[in-house]
């Protein structure tokens, strides 16, 4: 059993509790409960209840119920956030096309991606801790702040490399980094463990976001579930295109001219090829694993336990994942 | 002075403050504050928050700071299902004013709209009341899921009665109830209290929606901002629609050869001329006012005062309003 897959075991019950918590929620209102499934199948990793229940077990104060539902809560919202991304993107490809039938299920999905962050504030409430509420809702409002600024970043070639830092921390670390800290707040921990806890959680999800973009140009299309160089097509620029950028001033021309769609696709395909390839990979991967040893220094300070142990594996597993 | 203007006049220092949190929305990310004071100035009577600080002048320990969050998260609440409705019906006007629809990209749109859920959800956790918050995010699902009921209603000719009352309940009503029982708990008011404030909103709440629905028929299409007959044209049926087939079932052919894209528009503009000449906007209208008098009872409990006058005023001006 590799070790990502023992730290998950440690809390498979609770995993199992969030699970059938969150997938009550297709039962409220059945014509939600097909959406639902099939959003919670699609499933993912479920790592940021993972970090939130595997942090609880620092602390005999915490109570198990509020943990899952605080796990809960965490993933539902980051459910609804992918809903609501799915539509954006949607929307971008069917411009100028509306149908009444495309209109009539957008028009649904916009509202099932309503319910789940209702269902996520509703989990979030049952922690019965006013801080941990703040949390949650300061942190809906930075996640979709950085959606918005993300949206407004599309097709701006050069921009400084902190906006991409800013963009990953509200569209990724923020949720991972208030998971963490809430968790820890309803351990009662004391305010410097809290502190270092979402510390943990924040470069824990940096690190995270950072993979992410880096499977975009090398991950298996099938196994990321989209097209390869999804990211740059849509005219977002990450952070294997700021490296590549810095040894290849060059290639800003063909992005520039991909905007304004005199760039034939395939010159396009074959800039994501080449990045692909470049030492800018390599590079790009070096920042996350530096996430990932800041994530483990903030874990110092906690004697060895197999729980520590598992948040040092599952920061691990962030960057050798799918590669 | 009317006694609707003196109703609010009682509170204009606090609806002032309220304004002024929900302005402030829009300082946290630049771009959005254009589009967040659109929104604001777009305005409405700001009914809602109204009935929820008037209610907590009946008790001296509501915090005026706590009730003040509450009013502002029922309004923004209120707004940004507003603004998701306003990307699903495709509409570029409310109230006469361009919807941020029309001036921004439809992704963004959305984004606005969670972005302004998320900050009525930060609102609702300064209140520093669990018991509010689940009200909150309780009533967030309500409302969606009357919404989807709605959108599943579309077109569906022949319904029985019940699923209107249920849908606009879900739409409208939920969020008045929520408005005056979650004031109530920051007051601190007994449990039987508590029942009576929350029935005294659902009341006026389910009269201001069969208002609305009227006002859709009979209203100055200027002053309601969308075309009349609206709801119908969309394949929505209403409280005027049930009365008025009472009285003439043939009109439901009209209404299914619409919805096939079978009639022209003329057939289908004549019928909606002809319900709002009909005795079924006095008899819808009688519905409306048989639930202020419901509202007005639950109110039978207090002992005179100006803030009671004031909140049997508001329930009064419902049924009064642009007619």
């Amino acid at each position: 059993m590799s070790s990502h897959a023992q730290a998950l075991e440690l809390i498979a019950d609770d995993l199992q509790r969030v699970d059938a918590k969150m997938q009550a929620t297709g039962e409220v209102f059945a014509p939600l409960s097909g959406a639902i499934n099939l959003l919670l199948d699609s499933g993912g990793k479920r790592l940021r209840p993972a970090l939130a229940l595997l942090i609880s077990r620092l602390y005999p104060a915490a109570q198990r119920e509020h943990v899952v539902s605080l796990a809960a809560a965490v993933e539902m919202l980051h459910s609804a956030t992918l809903v609501h991304d799915d539509v954006i993107d949607g929307s971008l490809l069917r411009r100028g096309n509306p149908t009444l039938n495309a209109s009539w299920s957008q028009g649904a999905t916009i509202l099932a991606g309503d319910f789940v962050f209702a269902r996520a504030a509703y989990f979030a409430a049952e922690t019965d801790s006013i801080r941990v509420m703040k949390i949650f809702s300061q942190t809906l409002m930075t996640i979709v702040e950085g959606e918005l600024r993300q949206l407004y970043a599309i097709r701006q070639w050069s921009q400084p490399k902190d906006a991409y830092y800013q963009r990953i921390y509200g569209k990724t670390a923020a949720l991972f980094a208030a998971a963490t800290e809430a968790s820890a707040v309803l351990g009662a921990a004391p305010e410097e463990e809290i502190t270092l806890l979402r510390e943990y959680g924040y470069n824990v999800g940096m690190a995270f976001q950072i993979m992410d973009d880096i499977l975009d140009f090398v991950g298996d299309a099938r196994t990321v579930g989209k097209p390869v160089g999804g990211d740059l097509r849509q005219g977002t620029v990450t952070l294997p295109v700021f490296h590549y950028l810095q040894s290849h001033p060059e290639a800003l021309q063909v992005m520039q001219a991909s905007g304004n769609g005199h760039a034939s696709g395939v010159a396009l395909g074959e800039l994501i090829a080449d990045i692909a390839r470049s030492p800018a990979i390599d590079a790009t991967r070096q920042e996350a694993i530096q996430f990932i040893a800041g994530a483990r220094a903030c874990l110092d300070a906690w004697p060895p336990s197999r729980y520590r142990q598992a948040l040092l594996d599952l920061a691990d597993y962030v960057v050798v994942r799918s590669l």
